[in-house]
């Protein structure tokens, strides 16, 4: 159970606090929107890299399949197929998450529509205690001036007709002022009581908006983070590769696809000519 | 010791081994280039990716900074920053490896030149008893046409002025397929000693090549390497503040920086207007 902060610190003299916890949580779509501009832009720098080792491993499939270290180039180009392969594999886990987190914008937005209408009395409590204190202040002062004219009447000895006049004036004040405090009272005790519910409605809403977030963030973590184990692996058996490839196999290979003849050249040796066979050889 | 494989495997009949194996040394500077292209071409696609992390690092720090989920875009940011410069670290680790590489493909040139002229005496061997094998052929065909016309003469009965003359003409030509018999057999004593050397040093410049190209390859490998762990340490750091972001701290934060204050609407009480003290205050 978290503290109740909202409860306790959205009041204040002029009663603003539900306005900024109901903007607040209109921010919060704002942050589900820039959520999923980030990951969709990790995606798109993540799709651009497997491109581009692609095009790499398609370059050096195309090296020169001559020399001795031609072999090698076979290693290059599978291990760089294999890592563009894992962060399109991360591109593939980022646009699902992705359409998970365009579900969430879109309850989301609902769930503030609803929230909307269910605060709407709590709303007019407020703008209620706002339109009445003001009321109350001004029926207040007419109230003084009334009571105070009346008063300055009456020293300056002024006819009783005018002090009477000035005195009704003064009862209409008195009257509409106290109408004023009661009605302060009820819209104070009805705005305390639906601010208090709203406020802790609002705090609820960010804790679970929050915890959503978190979640998602969790889910794009884990994918960076499978990614990166596999990128690690197929650098692995890419330096194991390197270091199995020995100069002697290499030099092997070369004398296997190259090579001219074990033979060295034979002796040759004077022949003498055989007329006989030669003549022979010679007829059609 | 590394199997003779090159002396074992260039000879044959055409005694075309030495063209293949030099050839073969010069196909070395192409691997030594392509090799450079590689890690050049890496080095290029490390920079896009960061120069991106980097212009996706300033976006997350231009996310709205309302609402209780903004303070999370500093994770995002600072983690993306720090993701950035890991790939700008490999960068400029590649880039000092390049003009490492860049030096070899020099020497690597210079070593060839100098072989050409070291193995000049073993071209010149080879292109003799390639000369030499088909005068040799030659001279003996000869030999045997002018022997067998000689004794055509013989037996058809011909003059012996003709016979004589044909008798001459065979005896120089036995004498010229003698020479070339001898000729043979200096040239090709000389052939097969010259490229017997040759072809090792041809090996040995083989194996130096490899071992050059798997140095660089280690070297490449492990700037790779520790970019990895770098990264993963970024990653981690980053799961680990979200981790710690808690719900309570963020709506905590929220409330203490947009709060609008901790006191509730106080009661208002009808105030009787003190006439004495309100007339006193308007006066001037």
């Amino acid at each position: 159970m978290i503290t109740p902060y909202f409860l306790e610190n959205f009041w204040g003299e002029k009663n603003n606090g539900f306005d900024v916890l109901y903007h607040n949580m209109k921010h919060g779509q704002i942050s589900t929107k820039e959520l999923t501009d980030f990951i969709r832009e990790r995606s798109t720098i993540e799709d651009a890299y497997a491109r581009s080792m692609t095009k790499l491993a398609k370059s050096s499939g195309n090296f020169s399949q001559l020399g001795t270290f031609a072999p090698v180039w076979d290693v290059f180009k599978s291990s760089t197929e294999k890592l563009a392969s894992c962060h399109m594999e991360l591109v593939r886990k980022l646009q699902e998450l992705i359409k998970e987190v365009q579900k969430y914008v879109e309850e989301q937005a609902k769930a503030h529509k609803k929230t909307k209408e269910e605060v709407a009395p709590t709303l007019e409590a407020v703008q209620n205690i706002q339109s009445i204190s003001q009321a109350l202040q001004k029926s207040k002062e007419i109230y003084n001036a009334k009571t105070v004219e009346q008063e300055r009447l009456r020293k300056e000895g002024a006819t009783q007709r005018d002090v009477d006049k000035a005195g009704v004036k003064a009862k209409k004040a008195t009257e509409t002022y106290k109408s004023y405090v009661e009605k302060y009272a009820t819209a104070k005790s009805e705005f305390e009581q639906k601010m208090a519910e709203t406020a802790q409605k609002f705090q609820d809403i960010e804790e679970n908006h929050i915890l959503h977030m978190k979640e998602i963030i969790r889910s794009y973590s884990q994918s960076v983070d499978e990614t990166h184990i596999q990128i690690g692996e197929v650098h692995n058996e890419f330096m194991r590769n390197i270091e199995n490839t020995s100069v002697e196999s290499l030099v092997q290979k070369l004398s296997e696809s190259k090579g001219t003849g074990k033979e060295r050249p034979g002796p040759i040796e004077f022949e003498e000519c055989n007329t006989a066979i030669a003549t022979e050889g010679a007829k059609p």
